[in-house]
């Protein structure tokens, strides 16, 4: 390819509303264009990374016996109302009506496509399992589109279904593509990603991971553990809390705490510390109940934790509403609706000797022992993991940090081949439905990702595996008569030994001509120049390290193919 | 691939609904499933044959200097404003609002997106020309849906974009890319397909060409000269009418013809031929002008062609609304509105001593003379090719037949450049709008035209460029031992030798595999049984020709290779 003829410009001002290095870098570099918010034309370069990605995945895919077919990007209404979730997805799908005035959607995910290609057509136990996956456009209409391909409204995405007659047989194969998805991160150049317990948000099944790239550019909160390798995304970490101090018990007793309404104000009022409190945190279900959460005062609520239990989305409640006292309220002798969500976290289990809300305007009460008061209630966890705390499994200290999700996998179970009404014949003639796992990877946001992990201040730095050419010839000095020629016949012979090669055929400066290639990341730059021919060499320059090499012409060619070659297969 | 696991099921019956014996056994061969009307999933199979027919496409679109990009498939109301479409297209573009309200639309084209992209970085003449193209789902709502994959709203294409700075550059490239094409398709595997001069439709340009699959279940009407080659689509086709054959001139005179109304009437009651009449065909254009088409009695109207003088499309008319007598229009004398298209078939160029309306309730006139009384009128192109006229280019007689369009390029012009605003600078310093051409090729019409031309009574017959595999290895007697382990050592290795093969696994009948297997077209058939067994040979079936052979296992591996390399080589 020659870089006067290369669709897309290099330009070196930040453009307006990029933020994200990553973003910055595709913008700069040529790569990628709006075309409205989270919405972009890939240019040919990005568009040579992404298929490079696509088949590194494919090959992954079928080498754990994955089927690729191609699901439809428009589906109808009913088959999104097979599985209730027409109604339960809200402004992120897109929604419209065909000429006929019929609905249809534009598909986010191909749940409901998966159980309808296998409806009928698997109808016993030995057509499983199988798993057939799709390599696709796809549409979410985020609120808020970021960070360019990051948090895209239009991406491409790897989805992929599996379907098992047993959940023994899932969770093995479930293993086997959490090993494929190791092997397609390391062989797109990932070196710092991490497989997270995650969080089964809206697809509403039990065992799951994400895959982190792990970067500060991240919206995700991680905790991980680096001693024994537990990892998690913070909305589901769990951590093993400081033990409460405090054994001693007294009476129940009321005090006044006027205006002291929140914790700090209460621990200031009262001379205790935040550990010797407990304190609620109230919101309400999205149908209108009540819920309230009590922790130690020096803990946080984890949401997405409380969600889960309160089988809701929570928004922000005033507690008035409910004949509460706000700032008052406390795990004793609440006075709450029927249907409300009440919760208590484990951090209050073995507490003793603690002061909170007395549920009456201006006062709290202290000396409360769980152990004697809150003897019937059940504890639970939900309490965002804080920095300081311990590892559950090997008791050593957590790390904080931030990720992108560039990969997922979850043990879906039967929600949607029961909504759906697939059901197989099983062994001993009973009829059951397939169990179901789903594996997701955005294409994407990989791409993006690994810009992240390894861009530097100059450009962008392609792994050899996904760049989209290998070599970025620069022949300098175009205009003298032993460089022009010579490069011709360079360009021609690395093209003929089947190198990805982008030839810089413009007669530039050469600062022009190198910091376009630096900021391009072409894993290797060739350089020559009339001092170069002088020697009969050519200069070749690593991207990643800035190593150079002064490689002789007659053997360039297949020290490039040897460079090539090592650098592809370190990553296989 | 096991076909024990392969997803999808071979059906016995003809699915209610399918007509067209290509989508019939897409169906019935478990390669399609139907989602929604003209909305399809895409088995494995299916899936397998895209693939390579896009791999075909990118092979041949890179060697013309194509260079692939990813157009979004939603873009913004105002993108398709600066083009004027956003209004012109009418329901077959997806239109909706996005969750904040915008309006956005499925792309059915990627002309404004091309535009878009090269826009501000495509600034100087020595910057062209290039040509981008992309392989992707395209929405389009069409009215009727049929055929399956033929005429279906979600469908893959390959859509390409070029610009020039001059004509005759454009003309240069035009050619190439028709060269690829006839690369492409030949390689797909048509042997029967035609390029034919085409109608522009929506697109606007002016040099067009269709290419089209020569089939019987095509919608389009071909018009073709089997002895110099020129092809057309009827609606442009042109030919040698035959001479008109009166040359009397007579006064003209008003006859009385009462209930006569159409020209067979008007004929009769006149006891003369329609070749001796003009008969005047009425429609509206969409903003209400009256459009009166004055041809030959013998001759048809060629709407399309019509349309294009009337610049607009052509609705149905009440002639009484615009005071006209219907049944008595003639060309002498007309009383239309201001506003209106009056167009004179070429067909009565030179027609003396013909009868047409006299513009008067039951009377016609008779002894009109074209070159006494149309003498200042220009004559047109508007009538329809007829059965039995000839070439204009040679004199032979024209043959008719009905072809499914599989792809298209047209000289587009400059016309989205202007409207969008995009200027390069020449050499003399002058600015000027580049032009461009457009190149379209379906990737699920040509999958389904080429069933259309290659399958028999027994199924689908695969060309071996595009086979989803290459090989049907099907095993007879699976429960006798010998079979069995023979079996799996064979499947083994051909798939070591890198031969694509689908392996008949399942322990049914001799007659359930065969009928599978010529059902679902793979060009190769393996056959092993007790029987060939003791003969230690394997029996192969070519499944297009249907000639069978015995092959040696000690030769069976290298002998399937040699088949599908020659058949690979005979489709490049």
């Amino acid at each position: 390819m020659k870089l006067s003829r290369l669709v897309g410009e290099r330009i070196k001002d930040v453009p307006s509303g990029a933020t994200l290095r990553s973003h910055i870098y595709l913008l700069r570099a040529g790569y990628i264009k709006q075309v409205s918010a989270g919405i972009f034309s890939l240019l040919p370069p990005a568009q040579r990374v992404n298929l490079k990605i696509q088949n590194i995945i494919r090959e992954e895919m079928n080498s754990v016996g994955g089927q690729e077919v191609l699901f439809p990007v428009v589906m109808p209404r009913e088959l999104w109302e097979m599985s209730g979730r027409y109604s339960s997805i809200k402004d992120e799908m897109i929604r419209f009506k065909d000429r006929t005035q019929h609905d249809m959607v534009l598909g986010m995910t191909h749940e409901e496509a998966a159980v309808h290609l296998a409806l009928n057509t698997i109808k016993s136990y030995d057509q499983l399992p199988f798993m057939v996956f799709q390599l696709q456009t796809k549409f979410r209409d985020e609120a808020r589109p970021r960070g360019g391909l990051i948090r895209a409204r239009e991406f491409t995405m790897k989805d992929a279904y599996s379907f098992h007659a047993t959940q023994e047989d899932l969770a093995n194969y479930y293993q086997k593509v959490f090993d494929a998805y190791m092997r397609i991160f390391k062989r797109i150049g990932f070196k710092n990603f991490v497989a997270v317990e995650g969080d089964n948000g809206m697809m509403g099944g039990k065992v799951s991971h994400e895959f982190m790239a792990v970067t500060e550019a991240g919206e995700d909160r991680l905790v991980i553990c680096k001693h024994c390798g537990y990892s998690s995304n913070m909305e589901v970490a769990v951590s093993v809390k400081d033990e409460n101090d405090s054994t001693v018990k007294g009476e129940i007793e009321e005090v006044f705490t006027g205006n002291a309404h929140t914790i700090e104000d209460v621990c200031n009022f009262l001379e205790i510390d935040a550990k010797h409190t407990a304190k609620a945190v109230c919101y309400k279900t999205t149908d209108g109940r009540l819920v309230v959460a009590f922790l130690r005062g020096d803990h946080e609520v984890n949401e997405s934790k409380l969600q889960k239990i309160a089988r809701s989305e929570l928004v922000p409640v005033d507690v008035e509403e409910f004949g509460l006292f706000a700032g008052n309220i406390g795990c004793l002798n609440l006075n709450a609706p029927s249907g409300s969500v009440i919760a208590y976290d484990k951090s209050l289990q073995n507490l003793e000797n603690f002061v909170t809300g007395a549920n009456k305007k201006d006062f709290h009460i202290k000396n409360v022992s769980a152990s004697r008061d809150l003897a019937d209630v059940e504890f639970v966890d939900i309490a965002l993991v804080k920095e300081g705390e311990r590892c559950v499994h090997c008791g050593e200290e957590l790390s904080f940090t931030r990720g992108i999700e560039i990969g997922n996998i979850f043990q879906l179970g039967t929600r949607y081949t029961k909504e759906m009404g697939m059901k197989v014949t099983m062994p001993d003639g009973s009829v059951k439905e397939p169990i179901m796992g789903c594996y997701g990877i955005g294409v994407g946001r990989s791409l993006e990702s690994i810009i992240e992990e390894k861009a530097d201040d100059k450009g962008l730095v392609w792994p050899m595996s996904i760049a989209p050419w290998q070599v970025h010839f620069c022949p300098l000095r175009l205009d003298d008569e032993n460089v022009g020629v010579l490069a011709e016949e360079l360009y021609r012979d690395m093209e003929k030994a089947g190198i990805e090669v982008l030839y810089d055929d413009r007669n530039l400066s050469a600062g022009v001509k190198l910091t376009d290639s630096e900021l391009m990341g072409v894993p290797i730059r060739v350089i020559i120049s009339p001092k170069t021919i002088v020697n009969g060499q050519a200069e070749v320059t690593i991207r990643e390290t800035g190593e150079k090499l002064f490689i002789n012409f007659a053997d360039l060619i297949s020290e490039l193919k040897e460079m090539i070659k090592g650098d592809l297969e370190e990553l296989m």
